[in-house]
């Protein structure tokens, strides 16, 4: 006989939020070290691109705090977190390199998000799941 | 022989949050649109039915965005996202219309909720879930 | 023919937010009332200890939320829900007296929590566990 059982679980939650104008998407240096090539076109293409980028940032942070990893401070990259919309606008992670390297190690193999941005606050949730 | 296997994943998040000042709960046009009469009557019993308009509001926002469906902009009207509380409270969404035809389609089964203002903030979180 | 199936589900969802300023931390009657020992030496020894505080504290109402269980209102300690760091800084829930009693009977194994604060408002999103 065949037996089919799935099991998906909860690996972590993260909730983060910012100013926007504290997150510095002025700053050639800052937007290079932490977004991607698609999503700096993703966010420069936008209506209110400061916006874009600081909600792209919350989410970052919020996918970072989803993994239960230790933090290696204010110097390691958020490159390694890339935040796209799917075709249906939903905001989409792809993880690369360490941060992918730290999923897989615990079994993670999607991270849910969503993004908000209000006038002046950008925040962010997202739920890691195992399976 | 038997097999019992239950799966149960989350489909999607939501986030959304509002200064609740911006949500034009004082309008008769906008409260019609997208309030149900059961939600009008709720939130005008409340201590402070704008607060409580608000945070249905981007209740309703967060629910949208955790179907992961594509928006139809704003002349989409939110009636139906109905959020009631349950007798614990709890705030409990019912989908209908074109919000229940698209979860259904997705295999959605619940959307789990959870409302919060502050004295000017009205934030949301959502979690759609498939069985 | 052996059968496994592990079922886990989502058992509800709570967020919350409130200015810092607003928890009033500075008032020992109310720290001694809702944090336990340990939470209390916690912030003590953090660098914005009334951040702490008020992170923690929100994430006690997101916890409670997520739980589902009707408030007693104000009256209601909440050192029943105990938010403590793991080795990897990942908030970690533990429930005591009526918090547990609620949880085990409704089955909720494990809440998911995070917590933010920027300068001046704490955020903190819970998700309950049932398996």
């Amino acid at each position: 006989s065949q037996i089919i059982s799935e099991k998906e679980s909860t690996a972590g939650v993260g909730v983060d939020q910012e100013l926007i104008s504290s997150v510095p998407s002025w700053n050639p240096e800052f937007v290079k070290r932490n977004f991607t090539e698609a999503e700096i076109a993703y966010c420069r293409g936008q209506p209110s691109s400061e916006s874009s980028f600081a909600a792209r940032w919350v989410g970052k942070e919020a996918v970072f705090k989803s993994l239960g990893v230790s933090s290696k401070g204010a110097a390691a990259p958020m490159k390694d977190i890339e935040i796209l919309p799917d075709e249906s606008g939903v905001p989409t992670v792809t993880l690369h390199g360490d941060a992918k390297s730290a999923a897989e190690a615990k079994g993670i193999s999607k991270v849910h998000l969503s993004l908000s941005h209000s006038e002046n606050v950008a925040i962010a949730f997202a739920q890691a799941t195992s399976s």
